[in-house]
């Protein structure tokens, strides 16, 4: 393959290249305006924007499904075929062009009005979630799930799939994976995870964690969270999020952070990243670690070239690669010995009272404790996973019509107790914590607990390339580790599929054991547990 | 003509007026999404954004404008033209045939491309004028505005006019409205509003207004202003709009307030009606009465009937007719007697130490003071005219090609010397203070004045209906005023032009007398001048 400048590609590739570009822009365009009105949605919109926020959005699904399907991308991506096999592969001409095909492919399957019928179903569902979740009355939203479960269901015949209809709505997210590759990982985490949830509970209930005398009132735990557990003000936490997110390396000219009721990363243009937190007055932990998530993701969005913009390209690889940025500075990182060490001053500057004297083994024990608890998003690093096995294995069960969206409520306890040991005391602290179902995002939970073991394969070959990375975290300079994403992660966009990205970054196949031994070594060394 | 439900109408225009609904709800929903657009950038978005947003936006006007003025909407249209001698004119049906006849006739006139490029360069404009006005820096602005002023000119062309290019520009904000008759309007105003001036200036030069001794510090004028001049604090000020919106009638389950460096009104849905302020930590009026005054566009914009929602009847008749609603709330309302007996016990509980024992005269005097000032949204009643028709006179000299962009200052200068005897120290208090040329608003100033002019006519009838309307504002209970807006003008929506809308409501023309007396008799009676 000969080497060629961008510009020399591109009058080869000639008019039908351009003109793909201008209407692949117009359908990112339809597609950033719907991102405003869904942050919009969740962050300012009053009560009575709903539904016609929906009927928009619908609209701008429908427009951007029939410019992005119309038989004019399809005779342009024909007339560009024959060059692919000259171009460099990962140069972005043959990227683009074979990620257009591959979407183009997919989503020309899927009827416009289907598209449109999920988009306005899902926005309406938001609307009434939030209010079914407040007021813990699951049947108010029942009506609005069975919708949105059979519209995957469509989705997913007109998608068409090769063992389980899951595949079609999985491939949505994370390209490329199917269901089987799902169940595998799982169970490989199960056998590992659950030994060790059991292991820790017991050495909870029979002494204290390191060898150490355990504090009165910590439940025998020493490290235990009661620290945490004290009255932080509102103004002090926004602070001390925003301390966090400008020390790695947030721009806050091209992004900012909000509240929402659920957290979340949205892309409103290559320059425009923003985030949102919620704040819990008795845990400022709470949205701190949901503030370095979401700020993970931003970073992601923000290190993605501009070059890319207003194209396929011009995001993330997948909703896995997406977590694993996430939860690298989540837990990897904010959950370490070497972050705390510089980030408790800061703290201790902002909540004197709270935590002045507080030493960084302290800390580090109390944001690591690990609890069986109903909320997967503040649930720690060991039982993470669980949460998210049990939705995988319960819209597995609704798609596949085994499990009524009736029954959905009582499956969910009943796997809590089984998993976790633990019962929800009602729905909002169960089947209706997560916005996901809601915004018809079915196929999605998986790409969680990727994006866990992914964090940690990117994490060590961060170290290999970098070994002075966690002493630069311990200094506060956390970016080192984000010029290393951004040079070896964010710089690809969706060029690659998540196989080949890993592959590419890290020399290997995705592969859990990395993450198993993180997990197993920082864990049986918290709760003083032989190896 | 036979008296006909809708449903007997409809089912008679048949296909094409469902076909022609279902067209103009999807125009209306890309609209509407600019909306949100618009608002974000205003009051969230970050720096980085701009570019990005002003794409979409252009994206979002060419597809509306594509749609709207597609062969498809022709051809509906001629379809039923001849149903609409036999249709009731007041009508949902026949008022949407006749005011999409109207529009269509306008927009297909238009090339598709201006009108992507008009709201491209104005929302990259937008960001620049912030910028510009932050540092008094006219060059920076004047490529985008001379930019606009041309796009303006190409429209007008397009558009095309009898007597006078701006004639085009202006009936897109009053339909039916003539250059030639706001230049007679003006001078009709003019001629009794300069005197006015003159006479006030010169009493307050030689004596205190009403015949009472001037107070130390207030410059010989009783009932100065001092008592605005000092500190209240955001919070506090944030409270009193709020309890002014909730008298007045405003409903925050279908809109909310924020903030932005130009006050305005937006609709993002028939039920998201949204509006901004921005506060002065020394004049607690100059919030409110921003306040009273986008509540008052907003009432209007909540008291459209939502049958007319996602069609061209659902907005406000004319720009004009929409400022009648935001003066009358700010001035005729909040800026007379009857409202401070009822609103300063209010302003006094939040503001005890700077407003305890102030008597309603005397803030009834504070908040009508007149004053040669820079800033036409603060301006008083009786000199605001003055600073419309200045920039009516420019943008007019301009847009014939007698004055270039970059002599703008000067000439801005000049005519404030001129008309109000002042010159803005700045190009901030001066040239770039309103956000309305930035936004390629040229032809948008005169509808201003026709607002005031409006707002008493309106007023008058109002009162002439319900005379007990002052005594109930008196007693807080402005939704008697609301009720009558809601019921006489708001209902209407777009269906009439302004023109028939006035003569409507009022079984009269447009009449500047109305307004000049109301004017006059205040004022000479605070002034304490010979009638």
């Amino acid at each position: 393959m000969s080497e060629q400048s961008t510009a020399d590609v591109r009058s080869e590739l000639g008019k039908p290249f351009e003109r793909l570009l201008e209407i692949l822009g117009e359908v990112d365009d339809l597609g950033k305006a719907g991102a405003v009105l869904q942050w919009d949605h969740q962050t300012y919109m009053p009560k009575g924007g709903a539904a016609g926020r929906a009927q928009i959005l619908g609209t701008l699904a429908r427009l951007s499904h029939q410019r992005f399907t119309s038989d004019e991308v399809g005779e342009l991506l024909a007339q560009l075929a024959p060059a692919l096999s000259k171009l460099d592969p990962s140069g972005f001409e043959a990227s683009l062009i074979r990620v257009t095909q591959r979407e183009y492919g997919r989503f020309k399957k899927l009827p416009t009005r289907l598209v449109e019928e999920q988009a306005r179903v899902s926005s309406e569902a938001q609307a009434v979630w939030v209010e079914a979740r407040q007021n813990q009355d699951f049947p108010r939203f029942q009506p609005y799930l069975e919708k949105l479960f059979a519209l995957a269901r469509e989705a997913a015949e007109h998608l068409g799939y090769q063992e389980d209809p899951y595949d079609a709505l999985l491939d949505l997210y994370e390209p490329g994976l199917r269901t089987s590759e799902v169940a595998s990982l799982f169970a490989t985490l199960k056998a590992r995870l659950v030994p060790l949830v059991n292991a820790i509970t017991e050495a909870k209930q029979h002494r204290s964690p390191g060898g150490q005398a355990g504090k009165a009132g910590e439940a025998g735990e020493a490290g235990g969270d009661s620290l945490l557990r004290q009255h932080f003000d509102e103004a002090g936490q926004w602070e001390l999020g925003l301390r966090a997110l400008r020390a790695m390396g947030f721009d806050f000219e091209r992004g900012r952070q909000d509240r929402s009721a659920h957290p979340f990363t949205i892309t409103l243009a290559p320059g425009d990243i923003r985030i949102t937190t919620r704040i819990v007055p008795d845990d400022f932990t709470s949205a701190l670690f949901s503030t370095m998530h979401e700020g993970g993701h931003a970073l992601y969005e923000q290190g993605i070239p501009p070059e890319l913009a207003r194209t396929p390209l011009g995001s993330a690889a997948s909703l896995g690669v997406h977590e694993s940025q996430s939860r690298l500075w989540e837990n990897v990182v904010g959950r370490s010995r070497h972050f705390w060490q510089y980030f408790l001053p800061q703290a201790q500057e902002i909540f004197p009272a709270q935590l002045g004297g507080v030493t960084v083994d302290r800390i580090y024990r109390a944001v690591n404790r690990v609890e069986r608890s109903f909320i997967r998003t503040e649930a720690d690093e060991v039982t993470y996973n669980l949460h998210v096995i049990l939705r995988f294995e319960l819209e597995l069960a609704v798609l596949h019509g085994e499990l009524p969206v009736s029954d959905l409520p009582a499956a969910w306890d009943d796997k809590m107790q089984q998993y976790l040991g633990i019962r929800p005391p009602n729905v909002s602290l169960g089947v209706l914590q997560d916005i996901h179902w809601s915004q018809g995002s079915i196929g999605y939970f998986p790409t969680y607990t990727l994006g866990n073991v992914l964090s940690v394969q990117f994490w060590q070959q961060a170290l290999s390339e970098e070994p002075g990375i966690t002493d630069a975290i311990a200094r506060g300079e956390l970016h080192v580790l984000k010029d290393w994403l951004n040079r070896r992660v964010h710089v690809h966009g969706a060029k690659f599929e998540p196989r080949d990205l890993v592959q590419r970054v890290t020399g290997r196949p995705l592969d859990p054991q990395p993450y198993l031994n993180y997990i197993e070594t920082k864990y049986r060394e918290l709760y003083g547990l032989g190896s």
